[in-house]
């Protein structure tokens, strides 16, 4: 069938253009998103398209943990009650909100801003790691590898392990627990996971 | 489990507000747009933010048919090329783009922005039916109601043609074919469609 050169109005478009660079954003969410935003209240669109500027304008990577910020260091590397001597290495910034959400873990973080992955491209070079082991030369007693159990996460764990055990013996290396997820069916579980929680399985 | 007082940096935290207004965006997708914006080049988020700016200051509904436009009358309502004898009737403006790829309808359109919904509190009166009937008046040979066929879809339908027949008995009112979507397995759809195929069938 004949597709016809029927545009949307030429702002319209740019708008649909500029939110199909949002990955996991196709052309349908686009629209979708680009007519709420022409039709909803003004001060709405108006109020996000100022806090993109400003997000961008007022945030930087802290040049500890590479974390985002807008104070350097950022907060958690200035905060007075963490624990300097333990590191939790993660993937993305937002992987630390996940984690203090548990209100467990009182200690330091690293974002390496990726995983090593040879199908994108992404090679150690690519990844925040090197300021990691000049965190090491202090205090550090363990650094927990929060990485994904993906292959990819698990690739940048091990390469992550491996550099650091090169770099200092002393230091303790950590990986999340892998198991079971509170709640879940084990019916409904894949058996990697269930092989994975049968040899960690703890003692009652 | 305790949930900690942890918050996004401050500007991080209003863009992730600001994205979570927008329907179908919660908070998983949301943080993941604005970490996209806060990594990606800095010109794809300051070009997304002037997009919506702009968009939001240039366009306007046009005044005949109810489209997004920047140009009064809307290019459609404009066009030398259109037939103003057929009046296509759709919810929302994005339906336009949808049936102008067809390159078959050479019509003009009304946009009511809405279905009629009980449910939402959406009545007639929440839909810009009016100028439609003050359209009706001109030259008008059939009106094409494109609602979806969901109930509120329905709804609107009937509500639209019932009011179409009170204003003027000489207008053919006619709806889209509800069918078997092109190449569809039909072991896969539904037994209402199917029945309305058999109901709606063409002679070969």
């Amino acid at each position: 069938m004949a597709v016809s050169m029927f545009q949307y109005t030429s702002p319209v478009t740019t708008l649909i253009e500029e939110l199909k660079k949002i990955p996991g954003i196709g052309r349908k969410s686009a629209q979708r998103i680009s007519f709420y935003l022409l039709r909803s209240d003004k001060e709405n669109a108006i109020a996000l398209a100022n806090a993109i500027i400003e997000a961008r304008e007022k945030t930087f990577l802290c040049s500890i943990c590479n974390n985002i910020t807008t104070q350097e260091p950022c907060e958690i590397c200035s905060g007075a009650d963490r624990d300097l001597g333990q590191i939790c290495v993660v993937e993305e910034p937002f992987n630390i909100y996940s984690i203090e959400r548990t209100n467990l873990y009182k200690g330091m973080y690293h974002v390496l801003h990726g995983n090593l992955s040879p199908i994108k491209g992404i090679g150690p070079d690519e990844l925040k790691i090197s300021g990691l082991l000049k965190r090491l030369e202090k205090e550090v007693r363990e650094v927990i590898v929060a990485t994904s159990p993906t292959t990819e996460g698990n690739a940048t764990a091990h390469y992550v392990s491996e550099l650091i055990k090169k770099h200092n013996c002393n230091v303790k290396i950590t990986r999340l627990a892998l198991g079971i997820p509170i709640g879940a069916d084990i019916d409904y579980v894949d058996s990697v996971t269930i092989a994975k929680a049968i040899e960690g399985r703890i003692e009652l």
